[in-house]
């Protein structure tokens, strides 16, 4: 009778984990309808694919996860636990990196790509609430540096309609490598983010350009011995940025056209784009963002040197910017992380006034960025 | 000497098919940069996916096509001619119909689904040109009747911020089941072709707006007994779009709000909707459009019957609507073309005035819906 209790409480036991499974929720990244992916209270994931004739499948998110299928032809794998926030993810089927069916899908490792966002315990900020909505716009327009038609999503705060006499501030703010116009508006929640700061009066009302940020001009030769992604050696971003879509916006929106009332940020790649572009126009923009990639300087270089010099005067520099702000996640890659660190040490020791902030246990992903630009767009365009 | 010359044609001969292939341009519907999939001059398209470990790969473009691997892993195929216009096609690896890595994706068929866009020889209409360009808005809005936040996405045309004491009339255009309010403005380019229309003075500019258009009604029981997508089971769409959506977009936006300034319109079950939305609510709408899907008539039924008697009255039915129409290509599926055929003939015999309109060579697809848009939009709002 003892063996039959302790069989019991082990038969019990051993269907734990299976329960634990059926207290997950689907990911709010699913397609409409979907029930896996699921996320577990202890944000495992649970994945789950229809493929009764597949050989091998797998789950690529940070690590690869094998799947199992069922006699039904479900396969199926729980992952360890997932950091919060948003990670691009691929099935892997017959040695092809794939969407998975289930998820809709995000413009990101250059291609369209799954994505899974794991709630965050301090998630309020980018939740849609019940505040006045802004509109995130699509503007096509024609770029003659680049002989192409170009498009940029434009986020007007809540009330620009109703106030057509009124203008706003305008931040240019950028995505990452591989990813487009829409990562901020979709991964990025930029929107509910702008949104519930402004609601709260800790954000000024300020107009959001995300442009396409890749700009080749198709009359000059692609470099193919420089160092970098192939889209930063012929880019001419900054001058499309200052001479295109700058004037196109002021055009068609009511913008405030000063540089007190401009600033640009972009995360990763569009960090280095948000330096490359505003230091050496100094003139347009009097904000700085570079989320997990700011300035570029090489090690024991001279920062006073850097930039055709434009931070050889600290004094006159901090008189002239009213918000330069460095960003990185702890968790992300070693050299990315002493990379930034290292050009924020480099900005104190010359005396550059500036705000860092550091992530705490987010990656190179989007948990870093949505936390950065709640931040960044706080600080800005105050008088 | 002569054989060897045979030979030789011989060989050159059997290197056109390879040669002819390196004739194709990369498709618009492809991720920027990448050169296939490829439209080949008589519209055969080449697929090619690297895939070294693969054991097997299919392209399923209307019908399924065998890829062949080659010594460096690539796989490629060439289809047989594609009709011109938009097609949802899927890559088949290990049995999961998923997305070719290289194609843009397009909520369709109930997932992201790949897309290719064949030149048409008259795709003029859907260019972007050198013409003022309105604003696809992405609008977020509670919904008390299905407790769910929803999305619109509202095109507001050229020079509406320009003339912030304007007025514009509505249409309320509708995607088909398994697409959402993305489908018009991105498969659709529902954008480009009222940008053109309206700049050549063909259409009245007009506010468009395109609803996720699922809506049930979370305290209704689903109907597992009825036909039709389970979508449309305990739907409440109409519901929705009259109490809840038109009310927002009136304060949102600059809308002319009477009857003669409110169009609806839909493609496959969005025509569907349409009819059921707006023959219920005669009192809102002047226009109705079914494009590949409207009203619904049982075999032998009487139309005078439908709807609550809408039609009992033809004389006085024609005097209150301004432009009914209905369309449908002409190579759509036998029950699909006969069904709205069929309700054509029963509004002509009933003496209903309307415009019918068959899209010559053209499937379910989007090429008929473009088309269909051109028309109607360039048929209401006239004085």
């Amino acid at each position: 009778m003892k063996r039959l209790i302790a069989l019991l409480i082990g038969a019990i036991t051993l269907t734990v984990p299976a329960l634990a499974q059926t207290t997950g929720v689907p990911a709010s990244t699913n397609i409409p309808g979907q029930k896996y992916p699921q996320i577990l209270p202890d944000n495992r994931v649970v994945f789950r694919v229809k493929a009764p004739d597949a050989r091998k499948l797998q789950i690529d998110l940070m690590k690869k996860y094998d799947m199992v299928k069922d006699t039904s032809g479900f396969w199926t794998v729980t992952t360890e636990p997932v950091g919060e926030g948003f990670h691009y993810y691929s099935l892997i089927a017959d040695g092809i990196a794939i969407c998975d069916p289930a998820s809709q899908t995000f413009y990101g490792m250059g291609r369209m790509a799954s994505g899974i966002d794991i709630p965050d315990k301090d998630m309020d900020y980018y939740q849609p609430k019940n505040v006045p909505h802004g509109q995130v716009r699509s503007v096509n327009y024609y770029s003659e540096m680049t002989k192409a038609w170009r498009r940029a999503n434009v986020y007007t705060p809540a009330g620009y309609d109703e106030n057509p006499k009124k203008r706003y501030p305008v931040l240019y703010l950028q995505h990452g490598s591989g990813e487009d116009e829409t990562g901020w508006p979709t991964q990025g929640k930029m929107d509910m983010i702008l949104d519930n700061l402004i609601a709260e009066g800790k954000a000024t009302p300020m107009i959001v350009v995300m442009e396409r940020g890749y700009a080749t001009d198709p009359t000059r030769p692609v470099s193919t011995t420089a160092s970098g992604p192939a889209s930063m050696n012929s880019n001419v971003f900054p001058e499309v940025l200052v001479k295109e879509v700058i004037p196109m916006i002021d055009k068609s929106f009511r913008t405030l056209t000063d540089r007190d009332n401009r600033a640009m940020a972009g995360l990763s790649m569009g960090g280095f784009q948000t330096f490359q572009t505003t230091m050496t126009n100094l003139d347009k923009f009097a904000y700085i963002g570079g989320f997990s990639g700011a300035g570029r300087l090489q090690p024991g270089a001279d920062i006073k040197q850097a930039y055709d010099g434009a931070l050889a005067d600290p004094d006159a520099f901090n008189k002239k910017m009213k918000v330069v702000y460095v960003s990185i996640g702890t968790k992300e890659p070693e050299r990315m992380y002493t990379g930034v660190k290292g050009f924020h040490e480099a900005l104190d020791k010359a005396g550059i006034r500036h705000v860092y902030y550091e992530s705490p246990g987010t990656l190179h992903e989007w948990q870093t960025w949505r936390r950065s630009l709640r931040q960044y767009a706080s600080l800005i365009f105050k008088k």
